[in-house]
């Protein structure tokens, strides 16, 4: 793989010629073979995506694999600590860290829209390698497609991902159990404020970045020291109280949260009491939850909070024996409520 | 897996209640929820997606597989002889085809336009559930996004692709031979037409119904009896010609194509010759070519006839051992013409 270095050259595509991407660069001709033959193939460069063909094939270390894939349609494009791409690159790679595998290989969809500057495509083809390397996964299959001016947003981006499940745990919520510690891996809500900020111009005293991060290396920590993981979840749309509810359904038992064990910087709170949100339903790009056995609780947290993303790392309530599909929240004044999904729409086009 | 009846049942999203889609339906909420609950994990059910992880997990037959991904914009939604649904699955299905794999397991991520009505989802996700169980895949992951009004287009879906490599060929455009054989599995040119003529309301003599087939059937039908594929390559952006271009140039031989050898059907060439296109470029989403050594050329051939997807298939040309990146056509009148890509944009969005 070239060094990232490369990548700080200047646009491949000639600018001056092609400002803008134009509907021909999804065409099938001539533009769409040079974008990808100048730009895309070069900056992702590995020996798989060179075969250009329909696709990829490779040889896993193991039978048994992990699949997913997600859409990216973030507004805006650009934010303090990430962008769509380094956005859609973590996002895919976290959600196979969820299911307990070494993501191995991406796919990547884009969907532009004619008029899209071209600087602004390289600017986050580029990131999207920056975070592949960071994450040491190869980005090996891709498409292109552009829709009309107005039937778009400048980028949509898909990213699928696979991932080597190399050891027998069952992560799932169906494998939560009684007396499960959940460990929550640091602060919630900066994703969530900080695209919210972004996007209606609002600052903030201090500013306040995306979390936006992979949360892989984390993951496979806890596995490979021997942690009995029970279940992950990466806190994306609709944040923890949604994670939790999700698995509570899923897993049939009564799920205790503790409110003044949920970190929250003091940035973040007051910019949800101005706008009138809760950080437990704020979106977070580089944050999970693990339920764990409480034997292993200690361990796990000491093994998360070595990692630069997990510094604050904390356990912020337990699974118990009750068999109901509920989450409840003691709030710092003792009182106990039901945590429920919201309804309506609290933060759009978050991720 | 269920019959495909059960999906022929009403909507099973309220539609007094909710006749369009909307912003909260990708908010990670409870209407996210509900869609995914009552309508995506219902028409796919299946043991995988039925876990509601971030992933899905499974073992595969070998450790060799094929990935892919392509996303879809077609416009219109629906048109004679498919929908963006059979597309997009169709699509999938055919590059892990075409890398010689046998298709599993797909992804789908939805990106819905605030105001789509809920029934052309649910037709779409039908169209979608009937082309997987057609072609034995499992949707088994998936993500849903909703965008603002006016910042989309109705509905674009990404698929990606699994699929088990069960042979040890090495089916790519570097593995072109010359002598090789290049059969075309049948006529050219019906879905871009169709696709053309349902946007633009032209009506021709007969209907012209898209070509829009799965082609794993075919393709593995040639591994399995032994013929000894170089590559395969399905005819969709750019055509025939492109692809053939793209072949030559990664493979470095010379191709030889004859222009009375491509079957094109009347109305289709006198629509190409009404709207001016030619048929070499336009897309097709149920055609193919195979690259086969000149000696197991007829037995190909005798396969491919054998599909009802494949009754018109014929030999197209020859790649010679001329070491240049270069298409030839000798035309009806025994002329001899370069074949290039063409610049600019033909017809967008036809897939």
């Amino acid at each position: 793989m070239d060094s990232v270095n490369d990548l700080t050259l200047q646009c491949p595509i000639p600018i001056q010629q092609y400002p803008q991407v134009m509907l021909a660069h999804g065409g099938g001709g001539k533009l769409m073979h040079q974008l990808i033959e100048r730009m895309i193939g070069p900056a992702f460069h590995n020996s798989l995506l060179d075969v250009r063909h329909d696709g990829a094939v490779f040889d896993m270390p193991h039978n048994r694999l992990a699949f997913t894939t997600d859409s990216y349609v973030v507004n805006p494009l650009f934010f303090p600590g990430g962008d769509i791409g380094s956005l859609a690159v973590n996002g895919t790679v976290n959600d196979l860290a969820m299911c307990g595998a070494r993501p191995l290989y991406l796919s990547a969809g884009f969907i532009l829209e004619e008029g899209l500057p071209m600087e602004t495509l390289w600017r986050i083809v580029q990131s999207m390698r920056r975070a592949a390397d960071e994450s040491g996964v190869l980005l090996v299959t891709g498409d292109t497609k552009v829709v009309d001016k107005g039937k778009g947003d400048g980028i949509f981006i898909n990213t699928a991902g696979v991932g080597a499940v190399e050891h027998s745990l069952s992560i799932a919520p169906a494998s939560v159990l009684p007396g499960d510690a959940i460990l929550l891996s640091g602060d919630l809500g900066r994703h969530g404020i900080t695209i919210m900020a972004t996007r209606e111009n609002l600052s903030f005293e201090s500013e306040i970045e995306s979390d936006c991060a992979p949360l892989a290396a984390m993951a496979l920590g806890l596995i490979n020291a021997g942690i009995d993981v029970h279940c992950l979840r990466d806190l994306t749309r609709g944040g923890l109280a949604s994670a939790l509810v999700e698995i509570s359904e899923a897993a049939n038992y009564l799920i205790n949260i503790f409110e003044n064990s949920i970190p929250v910087r003091e940035d973040v709170r007051g910019a949800c009491e101005i706008l009138g949100f809760d950080p437990l339903y704020l979106a977070n790009e580089g944050r999970f939850i693990a339920f764990v056995p409480e034997a292993q609780a200690d361990d796990a947290l000491a093994l998360l909070t070595a990692h630069l993303n997990g510094t604050g790392a904390c356990r912020i309530g337990t699974v118990t024996d009750d068999r109901q599909p509920l989450v409840t929240l003691k709030s710092r004044i003792g009182a106990t409520r039901i945590v429920d999904m919201f309804s309506g729409e609290q933060l759009p086009r978050i991720c």
